[in-house]
Protein backbone atom coordinates (compact mmCIF):
# COMPACT_ATOMS: atom_id res chain seq x y z
CA UNK A 1 0.00 0.00 0.00
CA UNK A 2 1.60 3.54 -0.65
CA UNK A 3 2.49 5.48 2.22
CA UNK A 4 0.18 8.62 2.75
CA UNK A 5 1.68 11.93 3.31
CA UNK A 6 -0.16 14.63 5.06
CA UNK A 7 1.01 18.09 6.08
CA UNK A 8 1.03 19.57 9.36
CA UNK A 9 -1.64 22.53 9.64
CA UNK A 10 0.76 24.53 11.78
CA UNK A 11 3.90 24.63 9.83
CA UNK A 12 3.10 23.37 6.33
CA UNK A 13 5.88 20.78 6.71
CA UNK A 14 5.10 17.09 4.89
CA UNK A 15 5.49 14.33 7.56
CA UNK A 16 5.16 10.81 7.15
CA UNK A 17 1.76 9.47 8.22
CA UNK A 18 2.95 6.10 9.12
CA UNK A 19 6.19 6.88 11.07
CA UNK A 20 6.14 10.85 12.22
CA UNK A 21 4.45 11.58 15.69
CA UNK A 22 1.67 13.05 14.55
CA UNK A 23 -1.14 14.83 16.93
CA UNK A 24 -4.86 15.43 16.41
CA UNK A 25 -6.37 18.66 16.32
CA UNK A 26 -7.89 18.19 20.28
CA UNK A 27 -4.43 17.52 21.91
CA UNK A 28 -2.55 20.53 19.65
CA UNK A 29 -5.09 22.79 20.70
CA UNK A 30 -5.37 22.00 24.35
CA UNK A 31 -1.32 22.31 24.77
CA UNK A 32 -1.91 25.69 22.42
CA UNK A 33 -4.91 27.29 24.29
CA UNK A 34 -3.28 26.33 27.53
CA UNK A 35 0.00 28.37 26.38
CA UNK A 36 -2.63 31.36 25.63
CA UNK A 37 -4.09 31.41 29.23
CA UNK A 38 -0.55 30.76 30.67
CA UNK A 39 0.85 33.98 28.62
CA UNK A 40 -2.25 36.21 29.67
CA UNK A 41 -1.84 34.50 33.49
CA UNK A 42 1.95 35.76 32.61
CA UNK A 43 0.75 39.37 31.87
CA UNK A 44 -1.54 39.57 35.03
CA UNK A 45 1.47 38.73 37.22
CA UNK A 46 3.94 41.15 35.88
CA UNK A 47 1.28 44.00 36.23
CA UNK A 48 1.02 42.72 40.23
CA UNK A 49 4.52 42.38 40.31
CA UNK A 50 5.03 46.48 39.22
CA UNK A 51 2.22 47.44 41.34
CA UNK A 52 4.04 45.87 44.30
CA UNK A 53 7.59 47.02 43.96
CA UNK A 54 8.29 50.29 45.76
CA UNK A 55 10.54 52.58 45.38
CA UNK A 56 13.77 52.31 47.12
CA UNK A 57 14.92 55.61 48.74
CA UNK A 58 18.52 54.57 47.42
CA UNK A 59 19.81 58.05 46.37
CA UNK A 60 20.88 55.29 42.93
CA UNK A 61 17.60 54.73 41.20
CA UNK A 62 14.71 57.25 39.99
CA UNK A 63 14.22 61.08 40.94
CA UNK A 64 10.78 59.94 42.59
CA UNK A 65 13.27 57.77 44.98
CA UNK A 66 14.60 60.80 47.32
CA UNK A 67 11.42 62.09 47.98
CA UNK A 68 9.79 58.46 48.97
CA UNK A 69 13.13 58.53 51.09
CA UNK A 70 11.50 61.44 52.61
CA UNK A 71 9.82 58.93 55.08
CA UNK A 72 12.27 56.62 55.67
CA UNK A 73 12.64 55.95 59.24
CA UNK A 74 15.75 53.84 59.29
CA UNK A 75 19.74 53.94 58.12
CA UNK A 76 21.80 50.95 56.92
CA UNK A 77 25.52 51.65 57.32
CA UNK A 78 28.35 50.07 55.29
CA UNK A 79 31.00 50.22 57.98
CA UNK A 80 33.56 49.16 55.47
CA UNK A 81 33.21 52.36 53.25
CA UNK A 82 35.23 55.34 53.94
CA UNK A 83 33.63 57.23 54.87
CA UNK A 84 31.05 54.90 56.05
CA UNK A 85 28.06 55.64 53.60
CA UNK A 86 24.50 55.05 55.17
CA UNK A 87 21.90 53.86 53.11
CA UNK A 88 17.55 54.93 53.96
CA UNK A 89 15.07 52.21 54.01
CA UNK A 90 11.91 51.87 56.19
CA UNK A 91 11.19 49.66 58.47
CA UNK A 92 8.22 48.40 58.04
CA UNK A 93 9.72 47.42 54.01
CA UNK A 94 13.20 45.32 56.29
CA UNK A 95 10.87 43.47 58.76
CA UNK A 96 8.28 42.16 56.02
CA UNK A 97 11.31 41.12 53.74
CA UNK A 98 13.67 39.64 56.82
CA UNK A 99 13.11 37.80 59.94
CA UNK A 100 16.60 38.65 61.14
CA UNK A 101 15.57 42.67 60.51
CA UNK A 102 12.19 41.70 62.37
CA UNK A 103 13.66 40.70 65.17
CA UNK A 104 16.30 43.24 65.52
CA UNK A 105 14.04 46.15 64.61
CA UNK A 106 10.84 45.09 66.48
CA UNK A 107 12.42 44.66 69.75
CA UNK A 108 12.75 48.01 71.57
CA UNK A 109 15.58 46.83 73.65
CA UNK A 110 17.88 46.33 70.53
CA UNK A 111 20.37 49.29 69.90
CA UNK A 112 19.26 49.02 65.96
CA UNK A 113 15.46 49.75 67.22
CA UNK A 114 16.22 52.56 69.59
CA UNK A 115 19.09 54.26 67.15
CA UNK A 116 17.30 53.78 63.80
CA UNK A 117 20.68 52.78 62.74
CA UNK A 118 21.62 49.31 61.84
CA UNK A 119 25.87 49.08 61.00
CA UNK A 120 26.92 46.33 58.94
CA UNK A 121 30.48 45.23 58.39
CA UNK A 122 32.22 43.46 56.13
CA UNK A 123 30.12 44.72 52.86
CA UNK A 124 31.21 47.31 49.90
CA UNK A 125 28.29 50.23 50.07
CA UNK A 126 27.29 49.17 46.59
CA UNK A 127 26.43 45.91 47.84
CA UNK A 128 24.52 47.15 50.40
CA UNK A 129 22.46 49.40 48.21
CA UNK A 130 21.84 46.72 46.19
CA UNK A 131 20.68 44.37 48.57
CA UNK A 132 17.75 47.34 49.63
CA UNK A 133 16.90 48.19 46.73
CA UNK A 134 16.14 44.27 46.34
CA UNK A 135 13.88 44.15 49.26
CA UNK A 136 12.24 47.20 47.91
CA UNK A 137 11.83 45.59 44.32
CA UNK A 138 12.75 42.07 43.78
CA UNK A 139 15.29 43.48 41.19
CA UNK A 140 19.00 43.61 41.20
CA UNK A 141 21.21 43.42 37.85
CA UNK A 142 24.20 40.61 38.85
CA UNK A 143 27.40 39.78 37.91
CA UNK A 144 29.23 37.40 39.71
CA UNK A 145 30.91 39.48 42.93
CA UNK A 146 27.55 41.23 43.21
CA UNK A 147 25.89 38.05 43.37
CA UNK A 148 28.38 36.64 46.07
CA UNK A 149 28.13 39.93 47.93
CA UNK A 150 24.30 39.50 47.95
CA UNK A 151 24.20 35.74 48.89
CA UNK A 152 26.52 36.67 52.15
CA UNK A 153 24.00 39.34 52.88
CA UNK A 154 20.80 36.84 51.74
CA UNK A 155 22.27 34.29 53.99
CA UNK A 156 22.95 36.75 56.99
CA UNK A 157 19.35 38.09 57.12
CA UNK A 158 17.39 35.16 56.00
CA UNK A 159 15.81 36.84 53.05
CA UNK A 160 15.24 33.23 50.94
CA UNK A 161 14.07 34.64 47.53
CA UNK A 162 17.65 36.37 46.78
CA UNK A 163 19.51 33.88 48.26
CA UNK A 164 17.70 31.78 45.91
CA UNK A 165 17.86 34.12 43.14
CA UNK A 166 21.74 35.00 43.57
CA UNK A 167 22.18 30.76 44.27
CA UNK A 168 20.59 30.46 40.91
CA UNK A 169 23.22 32.90 39.19
CA UNK A 170 26.01 31.47 40.43
CA UNK A 171 25.17 27.93 39.20
CA UNK A 172 24.67 29.62 35.57
CA UNK A 173 28.35 30.56 35.75
CA UNK A 174 29.96 27.12 36.94
CA UNK A 175 32.77 25.67 34.84
CA UNK A 176 35.89 24.11 36.00
CA UNK A 177 37.79 26.58 36.34
CA UNK A 178 35.55 28.13 39.00
CA UNK A 179 34.00 25.28 40.50
CA UNK A 180 36.28 24.72 43.24
CA UNK A 181 36.50 28.38 44.32
CA UNK A 182 32.62 28.40 43.87
CA UNK A 183 32.21 25.14 46.01
CA UNK A 184 34.10 26.74 48.60
CA UNK A 185 32.37 29.80 49.39
CA UNK A 186 28.65 27.86 48.87
CA UNK A 187 30.15 25.50 51.74
CA UNK A 188 31.19 28.71 53.91
CA UNK A 189 27.84 30.10 53.26
CA UNK A 190 25.43 27.35 53.60
CA UNK A 191 24.20 27.58 50.28
CA UNK A 192 23.22 24.17 49.14
CA UNK A 193 22.00 24.29 45.62
CA UNK A 194 25.23 25.93 44.59
CA UNK A 195 27.51 23.29 46.68
CA UNK A 196 25.57 20.12 44.66
CA UNK A 197 25.81 21.48 41.48
CA UNK A 198 29.57 22.41 42.14
CA UNK A 199 30.24 18.58 43.27
CA UNK A 200 28.68 17.66 39.92
CA UNK A 201 31.40 19.94 37.88
CA UNK A 202 34.13 18.51 40.16
CA UNK A 203 33.68 15.14 40.47
CA UNK A 204 33.02 14.89 36.61
CA UNK A 205 36.38 16.21 36.53
CA UNK A 206 38.71 14.32 39.13
CA UNK A 207 41.49 13.18 36.66
CA UNK A 208 42.14 17.04 36.87
CA UNK A 209 41.85 17.50 40.15
CA UNK A 210 44.59 17.36 42.32
CA UNK A 211 46.79 19.20 39.75
CA UNK A 212 45.04 22.56 41.03
CA UNK A 213 45.88 25.21 43.24
CA UNK A 214 42.98 25.72 44.99
CA UNK A 215 42.89 22.09 45.32
CA UNK A 216 45.73 22.34 47.02
CA UNK A 217 45.25 25.28 49.00
CA UNK A 218 41.66 23.51 50.40
CA UNK A 219 43.38 20.55 51.65
CA UNK A 220 45.40 22.67 53.77
CA UNK A 221 43.07 24.90 54.81
CA UNK A 222 39.51 22.80 54.82
CA UNK A 223 40.11 18.92 54.73
CA UNK A 224 36.88 18.27 55.55
CA UNK A 225 35.20 19.97 52.23
CA UNK A 226 38.21 17.65 50.53
CA UNK A 227 36.64 14.93 52.17
CA UNK A 228 33.07 15.44 51.01
CA UNK A 229 34.31 15.75 47.23
CA UNK A 230 35.55 12.17 47.46
CA UNK A 231 32.46 10.96 49.46
CA UNK A 232 30.37 12.17 46.83
CA UNK A 233 32.70 10.72 43.96
CA UNK A 234 32.38 7.75 45.93
CA UNK A 235 28.95 7.69 45.90
CA UNK A 236 28.30 8.36 42.29
CA UNK A 237 30.70 5.68 41.33
CA UNK A 238 28.77 3.07 43.63
CA UNK A 239 25.64 4.51 41.94
CA UNK A 240 26.83 4.05 38.31
CA UNK A 241 27.84 0.69 38.94
CA UNK A 242 24.20 -0.38 40.73
CA UNK A 243 22.90 1.32 37.40
CA UNK A 244 24.62 -0.62 35.20
CA UNK A 245 24.01 -4.40 37.74
CA UNK A 246 20.53 -3.69 39.48
CA UNK A 247 21.56 -6.81 41.87
CA UNK A 248 24.44 -4.16 43.51
CA UNK A 249 23.67 -2.24 46.55
CA UNK A 250 23.18 1.34 46.50
CA UNK A 251 25.55 2.00 49.50
CA UNK A 252 28.79 2.78 49.22
CA UNK A 253 29.51 0.82 52.41
CA UNK A 254 28.34 -2.45 49.93
CA UNK A 255 32.65 -2.45 48.56
CA UNK A 256 31.56 -4.23 45.59
CA UNK A 257 30.73 -2.73 41.78
CA UNK A 258 32.60 0.35 42.30
CA UNK A 259 35.83 -0.80 40.04
CA UNK A 260 32.99 -1.93 37.28
CA UNK A 261 32.47 2.04 37.64
CA UNK A 262 35.80 2.64 36.24
CA UNK A 263 36.90 5.79 34.68
CA UNK A 264 37.14 9.81 36.09
CA UNK A 265 33.91 10.84 34.79
CA UNK A 266 31.53 8.29 34.57
CA UNK A 267 27.47 9.14 33.88
CA UNK A 268 25.09 6.62 35.34
CA UNK B 1 -8.58 3.56 -1.67
CA UNK B 2 -8.86 2.71 1.96
CA UNK B 3 -9.11 5.83 4.40
CA UNK B 4 -5.99 4.87 7.24
CA UNK B 5 -6.76 5.82 10.37
CA UNK B 6 -4.38 7.01 13.16
CA UNK B 7 -3.95 7.22 16.94
CA UNK B 8 -3.41 10.40 18.72
CA UNK B 9 -0.09 10.00 20.92
CA UNK B 10 -1.35 11.82 23.61
CA UNK B 11 -4.85 10.99 24.02
CA UNK B 12 -4.78 7.21 22.15
CA UNK B 13 -7.98 8.86 20.53
CA UNK B 14 -8.66 7.38 16.51
CA UNK B 15 -8.29 10.14 13.59
CA UNK B 16 -8.92 10.06 10.21
CA UNK B 17 -5.65 10.96 8.33
CA UNK B 18 -7.84 12.49 5.61
CA UNK B 19 -10.81 14.76 6.86
CA UNK B 20 -8.99 15.20 10.89
CA UNK B 21 -6.63 17.91 11.62
CA UNK B 22 -3.58 16.34 12.25
CA UNK B 23 -0.26 18.07 13.91
CA UNK B 24 3.27 17.17 13.42
CA UNK B 25 5.24 16.11 16.40
CA UNK B 26 7.49 18.98 16.65
CA UNK B 27 4.82 21.73 16.08
CA UNK B 28 2.83 19.70 18.87
CA UNK B 29 6.18 19.68 21.55
CA UNK B 30 6.49 23.19 20.45
CA UNK B 31 3.26 24.33 21.81
CA UNK B 32 3.79 21.75 25.16
CA UNK B 33 7.63 22.97 25.10
CA UNK B 34 6.12 26.81 25.75
CA UNK B 35 3.57 25.45 28.19
CA UNK B 36 6.07 24.52 30.38
CA UNK B 37 8.37 26.71 30.42
CA UNK B 38 5.74 29.56 30.83
CA UNK B 39 4.42 27.50 33.51
CA UNK B 40 8.16 27.44 35.08
CA UNK B 41 7.80 31.56 34.89
CA UNK B 42 4.75 31.82 36.34
CA UNK B 43 5.51 29.64 39.39
CA UNK B 44 8.24 32.40 39.92
CA UNK B 45 6.35 35.36 39.06
CA UNK B 46 4.30 34.07 42.09
CA UNK B 47 7.42 33.83 44.84
CA UNK B 48 8.28 36.94 43.35
CA UNK B 49 4.59 38.30 44.12
CA UNK B 50 4.72 36.26 47.61
CA UNK B 51 8.15 38.13 48.43
CA UNK B 52 6.60 41.74 47.43
CA UNK B 53 3.82 41.39 49.52
CA UNK B 54 4.01 42.93 52.57
CA UNK B 55 1.80 43.03 56.00
CA UNK B 56 -0.84 45.48 55.88
CA UNK B 57 -1.03 47.22 59.82
CA UNK B 58 -4.64 46.56 59.57
CA UNK B 59 -5.69 44.40 62.19
CA UNK B 60 -8.06 42.43 60.05
CA UNK B 61 -5.26 40.58 58.71
CA UNK B 62 -2.62 38.36 60.65
CA UNK B 63 -1.33 38.07 63.80
CA UNK B 64 2.50 39.27 62.44
CA UNK B 65 0.13 42.89 61.22
CA UNK B 66 0.22 44.49 64.11
CA UNK B 67 3.74 44.20 65.20
CA UNK B 68 4.44 45.64 61.51
CA UNK B 69 2.04 48.60 61.73
CA UNK B 70 4.36 50.23 64.95
CA UNK B 71 5.78 51.66 62.38
CA UNK B 72 2.68 53.00 60.78
CA UNK B 73 2.91 56.88 60.33
CA UNK B 74 -0.21 57.79 58.89
CA UNK B 75 -3.87 57.02 60.06
CA UNK B 76 -6.63 57.32 57.33
CA UNK B 77 -10.18 58.07 58.84
CA UNK B 78 -13.41 56.42 57.66
CA UNK B 79 -15.33 59.36 58.53
CA UNK B 80 -18.41 58.06 58.23
CA UNK B 81 -18.62 55.13 60.45
CA UNK B 82 -19.86 55.70 64.22
CA UNK B 83 -17.51 56.68 65.74
CA UNK B 84 -15.07 57.62 63.19
CA UNK B 85 -12.66 54.83 62.79
CA UNK B 86 -8.43 54.62 61.74
CA UNK B 87 -6.75 52.40 59.71
CA UNK B 88 -2.78 52.56 60.19
CA UNK B 89 -1.16 52.70 57.44
CA UNK B 90 2.99 53.44 56.19
CA UNK B 91 3.57 56.58 53.87
CA UNK B 92 5.93 55.35 51.89
CA UNK B 93 3.52 52.81 50.49
CA UNK B 94 0.50 55.02 50.16
CA UNK B 95 3.09 57.86 47.94
CA UNK B 96 4.65 54.16 46.12
CA UNK B 97 0.71 53.80 45.54
CA UNK B 98 -0.99 56.77 44.49
CA UNK B 99 -0.21 59.57 42.73
CA UNK B 100 -3.06 61.84 44.93
CA UNK B 101 -1.42 60.44 48.17
CA UNK B 102 2.33 61.24 47.29
CA UNK B 103 1.01 65.04 45.90
CA UNK B 104 -0.73 65.00 49.48
CA UNK B 105 1.78 63.60 51.82
CA UNK B 106 4.40 64.69 50.05
CA UNK B 107 3.95 68.51 50.55
CA UNK B 108 3.99 69.84 53.71
CA UNK B 109 1.51 72.78 53.29
CA UNK B 110 -1.21 69.89 53.00
CA UNK B 111 -3.09 69.59 56.52
CA UNK B 112 -2.84 65.42 55.81
CA UNK B 113 1.64 65.93 55.43
CA UNK B 114 1.42 68.25 58.61
CA UNK B 115 -0.92 66.20 60.82
CA UNK B 116 -0.52 62.11 59.21
CA UNK B 117 -4.09 62.01 59.27
CA UNK B 118 -6.41 61.74 56.03
CA UNK B 119 -9.68 61.48 56.82
CA UNK B 120 -11.99 60.26 54.27
CA UNK B 121 -15.87 60.87 53.78
CA UNK B 122 -18.52 58.39 52.04
CA UNK B 123 -16.51 54.98 52.79
CA UNK B 124 -17.48 52.66 54.99
CA UNK B 125 -15.04 50.92 57.36
CA UNK B 126 -14.60 47.84 56.05
CA UNK B 127 -14.46 48.75 52.16
CA UNK B 128 -11.82 51.32 53.78
CA UNK B 129 -9.36 48.52 55.53
CA UNK B 130 -10.08 46.54 52.18
CA UNK B 131 -8.10 49.54 50.05
CA UNK B 132 -5.30 50.02 52.34
CA UNK B 133 -4.84 45.92 52.68
CA UNK B 134 -4.89 45.87 48.96
CA UNK B 135 -2.41 49.02 48.59
CA UNK B 136 0.08 46.27 50.52
CA UNK B 137 -0.93 42.99 48.93
CA UNK B 138 -2.72 43.12 45.57
CA UNK B 139 -5.38 40.90 46.77
CA UNK B 140 -8.76 41.52 48.36
CA UNK B 141 -12.09 39.06 47.90
CA UNK B 142 -14.48 41.11 46.33
CA UNK B 143 -18.61 40.98 46.23
CA UNK B 144 -20.56 42.86 44.53
CA UNK B 145 -20.56 45.87 46.93
CA UNK B 146 -17.40 45.77 48.04
CA UNK B 147 -16.02 46.31 44.50
CA UNK B 148 -17.83 49.06 43.93
CA UNK B 149 -16.51 50.53 46.63
CA UNK B 150 -13.32 49.84 45.86
CA UNK B 151 -13.69 51.20 41.99
CA UNK B 152 -14.51 54.57 43.80
CA UNK B 153 -11.44 54.18 45.75
CA UNK B 154 -9.49 53.77 43.37
CA UNK B 155 -10.62 55.82 40.43
CA UNK B 156 -10.54 58.70 43.88
CA UNK B 157 -6.61 58.33 44.76
CA UNK B 158 -5.81 56.78 41.29
CA UNK B 159 -4.76 53.12 41.94
CA UNK B 160 -4.99 52.25 38.17
CA UNK B 161 -4.17 47.97 39.51
CA UNK B 162 -6.70 48.03 41.96
CA UNK B 163 -9.70 49.53 39.21
CA UNK B 164 -8.83 47.29 36.18
CA UNK B 165 -9.22 44.72 39.08
CA UNK B 166 -12.61 46.23 40.21
CA UNK B 167 -13.42 46.34 36.88
CA UNK B 168 -13.16 42.86 35.82
CA UNK B 169 -14.67 41.55 38.72
CA UNK B 170 -17.97 43.81 37.65
CA UNK B 171 -17.67 42.94 34.22
CA UNK B 172 -17.76 39.77 34.88
CA UNK B 173 -20.95 39.76 36.93
CA UNK B 174 -22.89 41.84 34.17
CA UNK B 175 -26.10 40.59 33.49
CA UNK B 176 -29.41 42.48 31.91
CA UNK B 177 -30.96 42.88 35.54
CA UNK B 178 -28.20 44.49 36.72
CA UNK B 179 -27.10 46.37 33.23
CA UNK B 180 -28.69 49.65 33.87
CA UNK B 181 -27.19 50.65 37.38
CA UNK B 182 -24.10 49.34 36.77
CA UNK B 183 -24.47 51.49 33.48
CA UNK B 184 -25.14 54.34 35.45
CA UNK B 185 -22.27 53.67 38.00
CA UNK B 186 -20.11 53.01 35.67
CA UNK B 187 -20.54 56.21 33.74
CA UNK B 188 -20.40 58.04 37.41
CA UNK B 189 -16.91 57.05 38.38
CA UNK B 190 -15.15 57.03 35.12
CA UNK B 191 -14.72 52.98 34.83
CA UNK B 192 -14.56 52.79 30.56
CA UNK B 193 -14.45 48.89 30.85
CA UNK B 194 -17.90 48.48 32.45
CA UNK B 195 -19.18 51.30 30.55
CA UNK B 196 -18.73 49.31 27.10
CA UNK B 197 -19.89 46.17 28.68
CA UNK B 198 -22.83 47.24 30.16
CA UNK B 199 -23.53 49.02 26.49
CA UNK B 200 -23.36 45.95 25.07
CA UNK B 201 -25.90 44.36 27.46
CA UNK B 202 -28.28 47.03 26.95
CA UNK B 203 -28.45 47.50 22.90
CA UNK B 204 -28.76 43.70 23.22
CA UNK B 205 -32.04 43.89 24.94
CA UNK B 206 -33.10 46.66 23.59
CA UNK B 207 -37.11 45.57 23.02
CA UNK B 208 -36.68 45.59 27.05
CA UNK B 209 -35.17 48.85 27.66
CA UNK B 210 -37.96 51.19 28.42
CA UNK B 211 -40.07 48.75 30.97
CA UNK B 212 -37.67 49.02 33.01
CA UNK B 213 -37.78 51.10 36.53
CA UNK B 214 -34.51 52.13 35.75
CA UNK B 215 -34.58 53.59 32.89
CA UNK B 216 -37.64 56.10 33.86
CA UNK B 217 -35.57 56.85 36.70
CA UNK B 218 -32.21 57.46 34.64
CA UNK B 219 -34.45 59.57 31.53
CA UNK B 220 -35.56 61.66 34.46
CA UNK B 221 -32.48 62.10 36.64
CA UNK B 222 -29.45 61.86 33.98
CA UNK B 223 -31.00 62.07 30.33
CA UNK B 224 -27.15 62.72 28.58
CA UNK B 225 -26.67 58.44 29.63
CA UNK B 226 -29.95 57.90 27.95
CA UNK B 227 -28.86 59.46 24.63
CA UNK B 228 -25.41 57.75 24.84
CA UNK B 229 -27.56 54.52 24.77
CA UNK B 230 -29.60 55.26 22.01
CA UNK B 231 -26.51 56.29 19.71
CA UNK B 232 -24.61 53.65 20.91
CA UNK B 233 -27.54 51.19 19.80
CA UNK B 234 -27.63 53.52 16.34
CA UNK B 235 -24.33 52.49 15.94
CA UNK B 236 -24.38 49.03 15.98
CA UNK B 237 -27.21 49.07 13.82
CA UNK B 238 -25.38 50.60 11.35
CA UNK B 239 -22.13 48.85 11.47
CA UNK B 240 -24.40 45.92 11.45
CA UNK B 241 -25.75 46.75 8.12
CA UNK B 242 -22.69 47.67 6.92
CA UNK B 243 -21.36 44.22 7.64
CA UNK B 244 -24.39 42.77 5.39
CA UNK B 245 -23.24 45.08 2.39
CA UNK B 246 -20.33 46.45 2.46
CA UNK B 247 -21.21 49.22 0.16
CA UNK B 248 -22.82 50.54 2.95
CA UNK B 249 -21.03 53.56 4.42
CA UNK B 250 -20.14 52.95 8.37
CA UNK B 251 -21.24 56.21 9.80
CA UNK B 252 -24.60 56.92 11.09
CA UNK B 253 -25.35 59.81 9.34
CA UNK B 254 -25.50 57.77 6.19
CA UNK B 255 -29.21 57.13 7.14
CA UNK B 256 -29.20 54.25 5.03
CA UNK B 257 -28.86 50.53 5.69
CA UNK B 258 -30.25 51.21 9.40
CA UNK B 259 -33.28 49.42 8.01
CA UNK B 260 -31.69 46.44 6.74
CA UNK B 261 -30.28 46.03 10.22
CA UNK B 262 -33.53 44.98 11.43
CA UNK B 263 -35.01 43.94 14.98
CA UNK B 264 -33.44 44.96 18.19
CA UNK B 265 -30.84 42.96 19.00
CA UNK B 266 -28.85 42.01 15.52
CA UNK B 267 -25.25 41.16 16.04
CA UNK B 268 -22.83 41.63 13.32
Amino acid sequence: MRRQRFICKSCESNSDGYGGGMYCERCYMEADKIKVQLMGENEELKDKIEFLKLCSPSPTTSSTTSLAGSFSDVVLIALDSEPPLPVQAHKAVLVNRSPVFRAMLENEEMEESRSGTVKIADVRYDALQAFVNYLYTAETCLNQNLACDLLILAEKYQVQHLKHYCQKFLVSKLNWDNALTTYTFACCHNAEDIMDAALEVITDNMDKLTTQLEYVNLVEKDPQLVIKIYETYLSKQVNTAACRNPSVRRDSSSGSGIGDGGGWSDGC
